[in-house]
Protein backbone atom coordinates (compact mmCIF):
# COMPACT_ATOMS: atom_id res chain seq x y z
CA UNK A 1 0.00 0.00 0.00
CA UNK A 2 1.25 3.46 -1.23
CA UNK A 3 2.39 6.13 1.46
CA UNK A 4 0.36 8.74 -0.69
CA UNK A 5 -2.17 9.27 -2.76
CA UNK A 6 -2.84 11.63 -5.52
CA UNK A 7 -5.73 13.96 -5.97
CA UNK A 8 -7.29 16.31 -8.28
CA UNK A 9 -8.05 19.69 -5.89
CA UNK A 10 -9.03 23.35 -6.26
CA UNK A 11 -5.65 26.00 -5.52
CA UNK A 12 -6.87 29.01 -4.76
CA UNK A 13 -4.17 31.39 -4.74
CA UNK A 14 -4.26 35.73 -5.09
CA UNK A 15 -7.64 35.76 -5.93
CA UNK A 16 -7.45 32.38 -8.73
CA UNK A 17 -8.75 28.89 -9.42
CA UNK A 18 -7.03 26.59 -10.55
CA UNK A 19 -7.77 22.79 -10.97
CA UNK A 20 -4.50 20.93 -10.10
CA UNK A 21 -3.09 17.63 -9.49
CA UNK A 22 -2.03 17.42 -6.18
CA UNK A 23 -0.34 14.59 -3.36
CA UNK A 24 -1.89 13.32 0.13
CA UNK A 25 0.11 11.46 3.26
CA UNK A 26 -2.07 8.53 3.62
CA UNK A 27 -3.78 7.45 6.41
CA UNK A 28 -4.95 3.99 7.48
CA UNK A 29 -6.08 1.93 10.21
CA UNK A 30 -3.90 -0.80 10.87
CA UNK A 31 -4.74 -3.92 13.66
CA UNK A 32 -1.40 -4.84 15.43
CA UNK A 33 -1.99 -8.09 17.30
CA UNK A 34 0.67 -11.00 18.55
CA UNK A 35 0.36 -14.87 18.54
CA UNK A 36 2.89 -17.00 20.82
CA UNK A 37 2.39 -20.44 18.94
CA UNK A 38 5.00 -22.43 21.02
CA UNK A 39 2.76 -21.44 24.43
CA UNK A 40 0.20 -23.57 25.89
CA UNK A 41 -2.25 -23.07 25.33
CA UNK A 42 -1.26 -20.92 21.98
CA UNK A 43 -1.80 -17.74 21.21
CA UNK A 44 -3.42 -16.73 18.40
CA UNK A 45 -3.83 -13.41 16.76
CA UNK A 46 -4.50 -11.57 19.83
CA UNK A 47 -5.50 -7.92 19.22
CA UNK A 48 -3.46 -5.59 20.81
CA UNK A 49 -3.70 -1.85 19.09
CA UNK A 50 -5.92 -0.51 16.22
CA UNK A 51 -4.55 2.98 15.61
CA UNK A 52 -4.62 5.44 12.24
CA UNK A 53 -1.48 4.97 10.85
CA UNK A 54 0.85 6.09 7.45
CA UNK A 55 1.59 2.60 5.36
CA UNK A 56 4.59 1.82 5.53
CA UNK A 57 7.27 0.48 7.48
CA UNK A 58 4.19 -1.50 9.29
CA UNK A 59 6.77 -4.23 10.62
CA UNK A 60 8.60 -1.67 12.60
CA UNK A 61 5.80 0.14 13.83
CA UNK A 62 3.51 -2.59 15.68
CA UNK A 63 7.56 -4.26 16.74
CA UNK A 64 8.12 -0.77 18.25
CA UNK A 65 4.64 -0.32 19.68
CA UNK A 66 5.41 -3.85 21.24
CA UNK A 67 8.20 -2.85 22.60
CA UNK A 68 7.23 0.72 24.17
CA UNK A 69 4.62 -0.38 25.52
CA UNK A 70 6.76 -2.60 27.78
CA UNK A 71 5.33 -5.78 26.25
CA UNK A 72 8.10 -7.66 24.63
CA UNK A 73 11.72 -6.35 25.61
CA UNK A 74 14.17 -8.87 23.71
CA UNK A 75 15.05 -8.88 19.92
CA UNK A 76 15.10 -12.27 20.09
CA UNK A 77 11.00 -13.05 21.23
CA UNK A 78 10.76 -11.91 17.55
CA UNK A 79 10.23 -14.59 15.07
CA UNK A 80 8.77 -12.96 12.26
CA UNK A 81 5.53 -10.37 11.52
CA UNK A 82 3.13 -11.26 9.36
CA UNK A 83 1.69 -8.44 7.49
CA UNK A 84 -1.84 -8.16 5.72
CA UNK A 85 -3.99 -5.23 4.78
CA UNK A 86 -3.98 -3.02 7.14
CA UNK A 87 -2.77 -5.66 9.96
CA UNK A 88 0.51 -6.96 11.19
CA UNK A 89 0.76 -9.59 13.18
CA UNK A 90 3.59 -10.35 15.22
CA UNK A 91 5.04 -13.93 16.28
CA UNK A 92 6.83 -14.54 19.08
CA UNK A 93 8.86 -17.08 20.76
CA UNK A 94 7.52 -17.13 23.68
CA UNK A 95 7.04 -20.38 25.33
CA UNK A 96 5.68 -19.02 28.58
CA UNK A 97 2.36 -16.10 29.07
CA UNK A 98 3.43 -12.57 28.48
CA UNK A 99 1.75 -9.81 31.07
CA UNK A 100 -0.78 -8.35 28.58
CA UNK A 101 -2.04 -5.95 31.60
CA UNK A 102 0.38 -3.70 30.17
CA UNK A 103 -1.53 -2.40 27.61
CA UNK A 104 -4.84 -1.98 29.54
CA UNK A 105 -2.82 1.19 30.64
CA UNK A 106 -3.91 2.79 27.02
CA UNK A 107 -7.25 1.37 26.57
CA UNK A 108 -10.32 1.04 28.16
CA UNK A 109 -11.75 -1.86 30.00
CA UNK A 110 -14.72 -2.80 32.25
CA UNK A 111 -13.11 -1.79 34.97
CA UNK A 112 -11.52 1.07 36.60
CA UNK A 113 -7.66 1.94 35.36
CA UNK A 114 -6.56 3.28 38.17
CA UNK A 115 -5.24 6.38 36.02
CA UNK A 116 -6.15 9.06 37.67
CA UNK A 117 -6.47 8.67 41.29
CA UNK A 118 -2.57 8.61 41.29
CA UNK A 119 -0.07 11.31 40.77
CA UNK A 120 0.23 11.82 37.49
CA UNK A 121 3.54 10.60 36.14
CA UNK A 122 3.59 7.87 38.30
CA UNK A 123 0.86 5.98 37.38
CA UNK A 124 0.74 6.31 33.63
CA UNK A 125 4.74 5.94 32.76
CA UNK A 126 5.47 2.31 31.40
CA UNK A 127 7.03 -0.05 33.86
CA UNK A 128 10.08 -1.27 32.40
CA UNK A 129 12.52 1.42 31.70
CA UNK A 130 15.60 -0.01 29.40
CA UNK A 131 18.07 -0.53 32.12
CA UNK A 132 20.93 1.75 30.36
CA UNK A 133 23.83 2.54 32.10
CA UNK A 134 24.98 6.33 31.36
CA UNK A 135 27.70 6.53 29.28
CA UNK A 136 28.43 10.34 29.28
CA UNK A 137 27.38 11.81 25.89
CA UNK A 138 27.84 15.32 25.67
CA UNK A 139 27.53 17.20 22.36
CA UNK A 140 28.09 20.31 21.08
CA UNK A 141 25.50 22.98 20.38
CA UNK A 142 26.51 23.41 16.59
CA UNK A 143 25.80 20.00 15.97
CA UNK A 144 22.83 20.26 17.45
CA UNK A 145 21.77 23.40 15.27
CA UNK A 146 22.43 20.90 12.26
CA UNK A 147 20.07 18.46 12.79
CA UNK A 148 16.64 19.89 11.36
CA UNK A 149 18.13 20.75 8.22
CA UNK A 150 19.60 17.09 7.86
CA UNK A 151 16.20 15.98 8.86
CA UNK A 152 14.32 18.56 6.26
CA UNK A 153 16.51 17.46 3.53
CA UNK A 154 15.51 13.31 3.83
CA UNK A 155 11.66 13.77 4.80
CA UNK A 156 10.48 12.49 1.58
CA UNK A 157 7.01 12.40 2.41
CA UNK A 158 6.68 15.42 4.07
CA UNK A 159 8.10 17.11 1.12
CA UNK A 160 5.45 15.66 -1.07
CA UNK A 161 2.39 16.52 1.26
CA UNK A 162 3.28 18.81 3.82
CA UNK A 163 1.22 16.42 5.96
CA UNK A 164 3.40 14.25 7.97
CA UNK A 165 5.38 14.11 10.99
CA UNK A 166 9.00 12.61 11.51
CA UNK A 167 11.34 10.97 14.09
CA UNK A 168 15.15 10.56 13.28
CA UNK A 169 17.73 9.34 14.90
CA UNK A 170 20.96 10.60 15.11
CA UNK A 171 24.51 9.28 16.63
CA UNK A 172 26.30 12.27 18.55
CA UNK A 173 28.63 13.12 15.89
CA UNK A 174 24.84 14.39 14.35
CA UNK A 175 25.22 11.59 11.37
CA UNK A 176 21.27 10.44 10.63
CA UNK A 177 20.65 6.60 11.04
CA UNK A 178 16.90 6.17 10.95
CA UNK A 179 13.89 8.52 9.84
CA UNK A 180 10.75 7.42 10.38
CA UNK A 181 7.21 9.49 8.88
CA UNK A 182 3.51 8.86 9.92
CA UNK A 183 0.39 11.09 10.09
CA UNK A 184 0.78 10.09 14.27
CA UNK A 185 4.20 11.41 15.63
CA UNK A 186 4.01 8.36 18.31
CA UNK A 187 3.53 5.83 15.38
CA UNK A 188 6.82 7.40 14.14
CA UNK A 189 8.95 7.08 17.12
CA UNK A 190 7.50 3.71 17.57
CA UNK A 191 8.77 2.61 13.62
CA UNK A 192 12.03 4.53 14.64
CA UNK A 193 12.21 2.20 17.79
CA UNK A 194 10.79 -0.81 16.17
CA UNK A 195 13.66 -0.27 13.17
CA UNK A 196 16.21 0.02 15.62
CA UNK A 197 15.03 -2.87 18.04
CA UNK A 198 14.88 -5.66 15.06
CA UNK A 199 18.68 -4.78 14.62
CA UNK A 200 19.33 -5.17 18.18
CA UNK A 201 20.43 -1.81 18.63
CA UNK A 202 19.24 -1.06 21.67
CA UNK A 203 19.78 0.75 24.05
CA UNK A 204 19.94 4.23 21.89
CA UNK A 205 22.29 5.94 24.67
CA UNK A 206 24.77 7.32 22.34
CA UNK A 207 21.87 8.53 20.23
CA UNK A 208 19.55 11.91 19.66
CA UNK A 209 16.18 11.48 18.30
CA UNK A 210 14.89 14.60 16.59
CA UNK A 211 11.08 14.87 16.49
CA UNK A 212 9.32 17.31 13.31
CA UNK A 213 6.73 18.77 15.75
CA UNK A 214 5.94 19.45 19.45
CA UNK A 215 6.93 16.97 22.10
CA UNK A 216 4.36 14.89 24.59
CA UNK A 217 4.85 12.94 27.79
CA UNK A 218 4.40 9.90 24.91
CA UNK A 219 7.16 10.28 23.00
CA UNK A 220 9.14 10.95 25.67
CA UNK A 221 8.07 8.06 27.38
CA UNK A 222 8.56 5.93 24.56
CA UNK A 223 12.07 7.42 24.02
CA UNK A 224 12.96 6.29 27.68
CA UNK A 225 12.40 2.69 26.49
CA UNK A 226 14.87 2.91 24.08
CA UNK A 227 17.34 4.39 26.44
CA UNK A 228 17.40 7.33 24.69
CA UNK A 229 18.50 10.21 26.65
CA UNK A 230 18.69 12.86 24.06
CA UNK A 231 15.80 14.41 22.81
CA UNK A 232 15.27 17.47 20.34
CA UNK A 233 12.38 18.55 19.29
CA UNK A 234 11.18 21.46 16.43
CA UNK A 235 8.23 22.18 18.29
CA UNK A 236 7.17 23.14 21.85
CA UNK A 237 7.52 20.77 24.79
CA UNK A 238 4.51 19.95 27.17
CA UNK A 239 4.62 20.65 30.84
CA UNK A 240 4.28 16.70 31.78
CA UNK A 241 6.57 15.52 28.64
CA UNK A 242 9.43 18.20 30.78
CA UNK A 243 8.67 16.42 33.71
CA UNK A 244 9.29 12.96 32.76
CA UNK A 245 12.27 14.15 30.30
CA UNK A 246 13.93 15.12 33.97
CA UNK A 247 12.76 12.40 36.26
CA UNK A 248 14.56 10.37 33.79
CA UNK A 249 17.55 12.12 33.37
CA UNK A 250 16.75 12.95 29.68
CA UNK A 251 18.30 16.14 28.01
CA UNK A 252 14.74 17.80 26.69
CA UNK A 253 15.49 20.38 24.11
CA UNK A 254 12.89 22.09 21.74
CA UNK A 255 12.14 24.89 19.26
CA UNK A 256 15.59 23.56 17.62
CA UNK A 257 16.72 25.76 14.41
CA UNK A 258 20.00 26.79 13.08
CA UNK A 259 20.45 29.77 15.13
CA UNK A 260 18.34 28.75 18.47
CA UNK A 261 17.05 26.58 20.82
CA UNK A 262 15.62 26.21 24.59
CA UNK A 263 16.89 23.18 26.87
CA UNK A 264 13.98 22.43 29.32
CA UNK A 265 16.31 19.78 31.88
CA UNK A 266 19.59 17.57 31.71
CA UNK A 267 21.80 21.09 30.20
CA UNK A 268 25.23 18.59 31.33
CA UNK A 269 24.96 16.78 28.21
CA UNK A 270 25.55 20.24 26.05
CA UNK A 271 29.02 21.25 25.53
CA UNK A 272 29.09 24.99 26.62
CA UNK A 273 25.71 25.70 28.54
CA UNK B 1 -5.55 23.25 37.77
CA UNK B 2 -3.79 25.99 35.49
CA UNK B 3 -3.11 25.55 31.45
CA UNK B 4 0.43 26.89 31.27
CA UNK B 5 3.72 26.15 33.72
CA UNK B 6 6.32 28.30 34.58
CA UNK B 7 9.67 26.41 33.87
CA UNK B 8 13.31 27.56 34.25
CA UNK B 9 14.89 27.19 31.10
CA UNK B 10 18.44 28.07 29.41
CA UNK B 11 17.83 29.84 25.44
CA UNK B 12 20.56 28.87 23.53
CA UNK B 13 20.97 31.64 20.85
CA UNK B 14 23.49 32.73 18.48
CA UNK B 15 26.02 30.91 20.62
CA UNK B 16 25.08 32.36 23.93
CA UNK B 17 23.83 30.83 26.98
CA UNK B 18 21.16 32.62 28.74
CA UNK B 19 18.93 31.27 32.29
CA UNK B 20 15.46 32.70 31.55
CA UNK B 21 11.69 31.96 32.89
CA UNK B 22 9.55 30.12 30.54
CA UNK B 23 6.03 28.97 29.20
CA UNK B 24 4.92 25.51 28.86
CA UNK B 25 1.32 24.24 27.84
CA UNK B 26 0.41 22.05 30.59
CA UNK B 27 -0.28 17.99 30.09
CA UNK B 28 -1.91 15.88 32.31
CA UNK B 29 -4.23 12.96 31.89
CA UNK B 30 -8.27 13.15 32.29
CA UNK B 31 -10.61 10.06 32.81
CA UNK B 32 -13.78 10.55 31.49
CA UNK B 33 -16.57 8.20 33.29
CA UNK B 34 -20.47 8.50 33.30
CA UNK B 35 -23.09 8.17 35.45
CA UNK B 36 -27.13 7.35 35.07
CA UNK B 37 -28.28 7.47 39.02
CA UNK B 38 -31.83 6.55 37.92
CA UNK B 39 -31.03 3.93 35.79
CA UNK B 40 -31.88 0.46 37.34
CA UNK B 41 -29.66 -0.68 37.92
CA UNK B 42 -28.01 2.75 38.53
CA UNK B 43 -24.54 3.18 36.78
CA UNK B 44 -22.05 5.04 38.97
CA UNK B 45 -18.40 6.28 37.51
CA UNK B 46 -18.28 3.82 34.11
CA UNK B 47 -14.93 4.68 32.98
CA UNK B 48 -15.01 5.75 28.92
CA UNK B 49 -11.85 7.05 28.14
CA UNK B 50 -8.60 8.48 29.46
CA UNK B 51 -6.70 10.43 27.66
CA UNK B 52 -3.81 13.58 27.93
CA UNK B 53 -5.42 16.74 27.87
CA UNK B 54 -4.79 20.57 28.69
CA UNK B 55 -6.76 21.42 31.78
CA UNK B 56 -9.57 23.51 31.46
CA UNK B 57 -13.01 23.18 29.82
CA UNK B 58 -12.99 20.12 31.10
CA UNK B 59 -16.67 19.61 31.05
CA UNK B 60 -17.16 20.84 27.43
CA UNK B 61 -13.95 18.02 26.80
CA UNK B 62 -16.35 15.16 28.50
CA UNK B 63 -19.61 16.09 26.86
CA UNK B 64 -18.31 16.55 23.67
CA UNK B 65 -16.15 13.18 23.75
CA UNK B 66 -19.29 11.25 24.88
CA UNK B 67 -21.49 13.02 21.90
CA UNK B 68 -18.59 12.84 19.08
CA UNK B 69 -18.57 9.18 20.02
CA UNK B 70 -21.89 8.41 19.81
CA UNK B 71 -22.95 7.63 23.07
CA UNK B 72 -25.20 10.68 23.86
CA UNK B 73 -27.30 12.60 21.34
CA UNK B 74 -29.63 14.95 22.98
CA UNK B 75 -28.34 18.07 25.58
CA UNK B 76 -31.30 17.22 27.77
CA UNK B 77 -29.46 13.85 28.37
CA UNK B 78 -27.10 15.88 30.64
CA UNK B 79 -27.91 16.65 34.34
CA UNK B 80 -24.87 17.70 34.96
CA UNK B 81 -20.82 17.12 34.56
CA UNK B 82 -18.87 16.79 38.39
CA UNK B 83 -15.26 17.56 38.01
CA UNK B 84 -12.59 16.65 39.98
CA UNK B 85 -8.52 16.38 40.04
CA UNK B 86 -8.14 15.02 36.38
CA UNK B 87 -11.41 13.07 36.33
CA UNK B 88 -14.88 14.56 35.07
CA UNK B 89 -17.82 12.24 35.39
CA UNK B 90 -20.62 13.21 33.15
CA UNK B 91 -24.14 12.50 35.22
CA UNK B 92 -26.92 11.95 32.67
CA UNK B 93 -30.30 11.73 33.33
CA UNK B 94 -31.10 8.29 31.12
CA UNK B 95 -33.58 5.86 32.82
CA UNK B 96 -32.88 3.71 30.31
CA UNK B 97 -29.30 1.59 29.48
CA UNK B 98 -27.45 3.20 26.67
CA UNK B 99 -25.33 0.97 23.99
CA UNK B 100 -22.07 1.52 25.36
CA UNK B 101 -20.57 -0.94 22.49
CA UNK B 102 -19.55 2.21 20.45
CA UNK B 103 -16.66 2.99 22.68
CA UNK B 104 -14.80 -0.04 21.94
CA UNK B 105 -14.43 1.16 18.44
CA UNK B 106 -11.50 3.11 19.74
CA UNK B 107 -10.11 1.06 22.33
CA UNK B 108 -8.77 -2.17 23.12
CA UNK B 109 -11.17 -5.67 23.91
CA UNK B 110 -10.45 -8.79 24.27
CA UNK B 111 -12.63 -9.68 21.77
CA UNK B 112 -11.64 -8.63 18.03
CA UNK B 113 -12.96 -5.71 17.17
CA UNK B 114 -13.31 -6.57 13.34
CA UNK B 115 -12.51 -2.84 12.46
CA UNK B 116 -9.22 -3.82 9.79
CA UNK B 117 -10.99 -6.56 7.72
CA UNK B 118 -13.59 -4.42 6.11
CA UNK B 119 -13.27 -1.45 4.34
CA UNK B 120 -11.63 1.10 6.32
CA UNK B 121 -13.93 4.10 6.22
CA UNK B 122 -17.20 1.56 6.94
CA UNK B 123 -16.07 0.11 9.91
CA UNK B 124 -14.24 2.83 12.12
CA UNK B 125 -16.86 5.89 11.33
CA UNK B 126 -19.34 6.72 14.29
CA UNK B 127 -22.56 5.18 13.14
CA UNK B 128 -25.00 8.25 14.19
CA UNK B 129 -23.93 11.13 12.19
CA UNK B 130 -26.50 14.12 12.99
CA UNK B 131 -29.48 14.40 10.65
CA UNK B 132 -28.39 18.08 9.36
CA UNK B 133 -31.04 19.20 6.55
CA UNK B 134 -28.52 20.60 3.91
CA UNK B 135 -29.33 24.57 4.04
CA UNK B 136 -27.08 25.81 1.58
CA UNK B 137 -24.08 27.14 2.79
CA UNK B 138 -22.40 29.63 0.78
CA UNK B 139 -18.79 31.41 1.56
CA UNK B 140 -16.85 33.75 0.05
CA UNK B 141 -12.71 33.43 -0.32
CA UNK B 142 -12.46 36.42 0.96
CA UNK B 143 -13.77 35.55 4.37
CA UNK B 144 -11.97 32.60 4.24
CA UNK B 145 -8.42 34.01 4.10
CA UNK B 146 -9.33 36.48 7.02
CA UNK B 147 -10.09 32.95 9.39
CA UNK B 148 -6.72 32.23 10.52
CA UNK B 149 -5.54 35.66 11.79
CA UNK B 150 -9.00 36.31 13.77
CA UNK B 151 -7.87 32.86 15.19
CA UNK B 152 -4.17 33.95 16.08
CA UNK B 153 -5.66 37.09 17.53
CA UNK B 154 -7.18 34.92 20.11
CA UNK B 155 -5.00 31.58 20.93
CA UNK B 156 -3.84 32.85 24.25
CA UNK B 157 -2.12 29.52 25.40
CA UNK B 158 -0.74 29.06 22.33
CA UNK B 159 0.45 32.51 22.24
CA UNK B 160 2.84 32.17 25.84
CA UNK B 161 3.71 28.38 24.56
CA UNK B 162 3.69 27.89 21.30
CA UNK B 163 2.94 24.25 21.90
CA UNK B 164 -0.81 24.13 21.70
CA UNK B 165 -3.54 22.82 19.04
CA UNK B 166 -6.68 25.19 18.18
CA UNK B 167 -10.35 24.80 16.77
CA UNK B 168 -12.55 27.90 16.53
CA UNK B 169 -15.86 27.99 15.12
CA UNK B 170 -17.33 30.67 13.11
CA UNK B 171 -20.55 31.49 11.51
CA UNK B 172 -20.62 31.99 7.69
CA UNK B 173 -19.92 35.51 7.65
CA UNK B 174 -16.49 34.96 9.86
CA UNK B 175 -17.58 35.67 13.14
CA UNK B 176 -15.38 34.24 15.99
CA UNK B 177 -17.60 32.17 17.83
CA UNK B 178 -15.92 29.44 20.05
CA UNK B 179 -12.01 28.61 20.44
CA UNK B 180 -10.98 25.87 22.19
CA UNK B 181 -7.15 24.68 23.22
CA UNK B 182 -5.37 21.54 23.59
CA UNK B 183 -2.18 19.76 23.30
CA UNK B 184 -4.84 16.92 21.76
CA UNK B 185 -5.89 18.13 18.22
CA UNK B 186 -8.91 15.57 18.95
CA UNK B 187 -9.33 16.97 22.10
CA UNK B 188 -9.72 20.78 20.56
CA UNK B 189 -12.22 19.69 19.00
CA UNK B 190 -14.31 17.80 21.44
CA UNK B 191 -14.15 20.72 23.98
CA UNK B 192 -15.29 22.95 20.62
CA UNK B 193 -18.56 20.79 20.59
CA UNK B 194 -18.88 19.67 23.59
CA UNK B 195 -19.41 23.70 24.40
CA UNK B 196 -22.07 23.73 21.41
CA UNK B 197 -23.81 20.92 22.61
CA UNK B 198 -24.19 22.33 26.08
CA UNK B 199 -25.46 25.54 24.90
CA UNK B 200 -27.92 23.25 22.71
CA UNK B 201 -26.18 24.54 19.13
CA UNK B 202 -26.50 21.50 17.18
CA UNK B 203 -26.84 20.89 14.67
CA UNK B 204 -23.34 23.74 13.40
CA UNK B 205 -24.47 23.76 9.35
CA UNK B 206 -24.32 27.41 8.79
CA UNK B 207 -20.80 27.66 10.67
CA UNK B 208 -17.01 27.29 9.42
CA UNK B 209 -14.60 24.66 11.84
CA UNK B 210 -11.08 26.28 11.74
CA UNK B 211 -8.50 23.58 12.71
CA UNK B 212 -4.94 25.11 14.03
CA UNK B 213 -2.57 22.11 12.35
CA UNK B 214 -3.49 19.09 10.14
CA UNK B 215 -6.86 17.34 9.30
CA UNK B 216 -7.06 13.93 10.20
CA UNK B 217 -9.81 11.46 9.57
CA UNK B 218 -10.94 11.14 13.47
CA UNK B 219 -11.37 15.21 13.34
CA UNK B 220 -13.67 15.35 9.85
CA UNK B 221 -15.42 12.38 11.52
CA UNK B 222 -15.91 15.04 14.69
CA UNK B 223 -16.91 17.10 12.86
CA UNK B 224 -19.63 15.39 10.60
CA UNK B 225 -21.12 13.84 14.35
CA UNK B 226 -21.98 17.83 14.79
CA UNK B 227 -23.27 18.50 11.52
CA UNK B 228 -20.54 20.79 10.36
CA UNK B 229 -20.53 21.00 6.61
CA UNK B 230 -17.20 23.35 6.31
CA UNK B 231 -13.62 22.28 7.32
CA UNK B 232 -10.16 24.49 6.95
CA UNK B 233 -7.26 23.56 8.41
CA UNK B 234 -4.10 25.59 8.65
CA UNK B 235 -1.93 22.45 7.49
CA UNK B 236 -2.67 19.32 5.38
CA UNK B 237 -5.20 16.87 5.38
CA UNK B 238 -4.60 13.17 5.14
CA UNK B 239 -5.69 11.13 2.81
CA UNK B 240 -8.53 9.18 4.60
CA UNK B 241 -9.82 12.98 5.97
CA UNK B 242 -10.29 13.54 2.16
CA UNK B 243 -12.31 10.69 1.69
CA UNK B 244 -14.09 11.12 4.43
CA UNK B 245 -15.15 14.45 3.83
CA UNK B 246 -16.16 13.53 0.41
CA UNK B 247 -18.69 10.97 1.27
CA UNK B 248 -20.28 13.19 4.45
CA UNK B 249 -20.36 15.71 1.95
CA UNK B 250 -18.03 18.02 3.31
CA UNK B 251 -16.34 20.70 2.14
CA UNK B 252 -12.43 20.54 3.21
CA UNK B 253 -10.23 23.14 2.61
CA UNK B 254 -6.51 23.15 3.57
CA UNK B 255 -3.12 24.73 4.01
CA UNK B 256 -5.91 28.15 4.72
CA UNK B 257 -3.66 31.43 4.68
CA UNK B 258 -4.36 34.86 3.89
CA UNK B 259 -3.12 34.31 0.13
CA UNK B 260 -3.97 30.74 -0.57
CA UNK B 261 -5.97 27.92 0.05
CA UNK B 262 -6.35 24.30 -1.53
CA UNK B 263 -10.45 22.90 -2.16
CA UNK B 264 -9.99 19.57 -1.42
CA UNK B 265 -13.74 18.30 -1.93
CA UNK B 266 -17.26 20.22 -1.93
CA UNK B 267 -15.96 23.40 -3.71
CA UNK B 268 -19.49 24.32 -4.60
CA UNK B 269 -19.80 25.37 -1.08
CA UNK B 270 -16.93 28.18 -2.11
CA UNK B 271 -17.75 31.70 -4.32
CA UNK B 272 -16.14 31.67 -7.32
CA UNK B 273 -14.91 28.15 -7.64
Amino acid sequence: MSNIANRKIIKVKDGSFTKTDDILAVEEPIEISLSMLKADPPIVNKNISITMRTPGNDADLATGFLYTEGIIFQNHQIDSVVLGLNTANVMLNNTEPIDLSKIERHFYTSSSCGVCGKSSIDSIKTVCKIVSESKPLLVSKEILHHLPKKLQAKQEIFDQTGGLHAAALFDYSGNLLYLREDVGRHNAVDKLIGAAFIENKLPLNQHLLLLSGRASFELIQKASMAGIQFVLAVGAPSSLAVELAEEFGITLIGFLNAHRFNIYCGSERVVGS
